[in-house]
């Protein structure tokens, strides 16, 4: 292990859901091995997509792995499983103690409002929040080809951030950060109303048998302020505060009074 | 079809992760062949604990399937995809009008507390909820074998009040249901907190290397009011409503109290 056993370094989970061998892991555990002791438990292959899936009809396998970080080599491991399989395998199993942070990326592409719910890369960190360690996911918003340290550097500064100050209990943090040269700031967002207007696309095979591809297009129907979309839009770093409590409180003391006719109701 | 075109009968999209072969969905469109005109399109396989995964990187097919409801022959699809997909590709390609509800189970096994962000049930009325139709999860409390249809009725009765009232914008509905004969009655509920307790157990193939079976077990750490945990303990069954914007909206404004240090930030 790079940086032998100093208990006072804050130990940081590593993973993704872009594979253990992405360019954007390697840049985020690089500024890691800077703020403490990294463990790198990422998939084997890419992962995008899965939401918060977890692997419980098949058994993951879990291979020790060649990762570099600049102080040396990290103490790294490849599942063959989901992100949320690699949190729940590293925090029951492999970690030798309970780490300070879990951080999840640099992903290859944005993760913004409704997206969130079909990350690999949040879902990581909504696991981490879920078993009570503090959690950030951290994206780099381009689909081309795009260096990674500056990314790494915003993720290097709120990392540090977050371990002195803290999360409240339940809350991840969800970063986006623009792949521009000049970045203009930080801000704190919220998700924004968005959806995806679908998109199969039919093919037929040599059989003459239809199969679909899943396309369509990203559409934001929120105009208001403090998204995360707009910020990223306009050049900030978008840091957005996420819960993995999906009830709608704010409905339901009026959900309350609907009357409910059901055999047996009371 | 089975209930010819009579426009006036509401439109219901019938879907589960169980696969369209599963007992659960066979009782729900019974129940909703009742209530108006059913059309299923359904994983073709068991797609439990694929959380809000959708299938990008290969194509997915699409059979029509015999599936017959008490009024004759439902309109049925069995489709090789995910619970998200079935939704996504039923209402962008398949359905020839807007359905008036996407109902999804019924869950063999109760999809409640944390559960509910592994739930391929769930995230099927999620799917729905993103693209502006009102839904219904459904799930059955229990692992056994045990019959669907007094949990059929209640999913009747609230079908029947949501179709007559509606569901405010990006709010959907988790409904579990006890495997009980005598049921006490119906219960307004939020999702538990809770967490699993990891548990993966290790075992050795023939070449003597380790692979992992995800294990554990669930815990309850919530003994406030109105959990659905509570609820379908207590005999009640408990209706949740749900969102999709994952933003810690209670802790936005404390949030933006924090100074960030992050290069070139304002």
């Amino acid at each position: 292990m790079a940086n032998g056993s100093d208990e006072k370094r804050p130990l940081i989970l590593v993973t993704n859901d872009d594979g253990i061998d992405a360019p954007g892991i390697a840049a985020l555990a690089s500024v890691m091995d800077e703020v403490g002791e990294v463990v790198v438990v990422a998939p084997i292959d890419e992962q995008s997509a899965v939401g918060h899936a977890i692997t419980v009809h098949q058994p993951v396998r879990v291979r020790p792995w060649n990762f570099d970080v600049p102080s040396g080599t990290a103490e790294a491991y490849a599942v063959t499983g989901t992100p949320a399989d690699c949190v729940k395998l590293a925090l029951s199993t492999i970690l030798k103690r309970e780490p300070d942070l879990v951080v999840s990326g640099i992903n290859h592409g944005e993760n913004i409002a409704v997206n969130v719910l079909y990350s690999g890369t949040v879902s990581a960190a909504t696991e981490a929040s879920i078993l009570g360690i503090d959690a950030i996911a951290f994206s780099l918003c381009t689909n081309e080809a795009y260096p990674f340290d500056m990314s790494a550097r915003y993720a290097k500064t709120i990392v540090e951030q977050v371990l002195k100050v803290g999360l409240p209990r339940c809350i991840l943090l969800n970063v986006n950060i623009p792949a521009l040269a000049d970045i203009r700031g930080v801000a704190v967002t919220r998700l924004a109303h968005s959806r995806w207007e679908e998109g199969f696309v039919e093919r037929r095979d040599p059989r003459d048998r239809a199969y679909y591809w899943l396309t369509g297009h990203f559409v934001n129907l929120d105009d208001g302020d403090s998204t995360d979309v707009e910020a990223v839009r306009t050049g900030l770093v978008s840091i957005t505060p996420l819960q993995h409590d999906l009830t709608a409180h704010s409905w339901l003391e009026e959900f309350r009074d609907w009357k409910w006719e059901a055999n047996g109701s009371e």
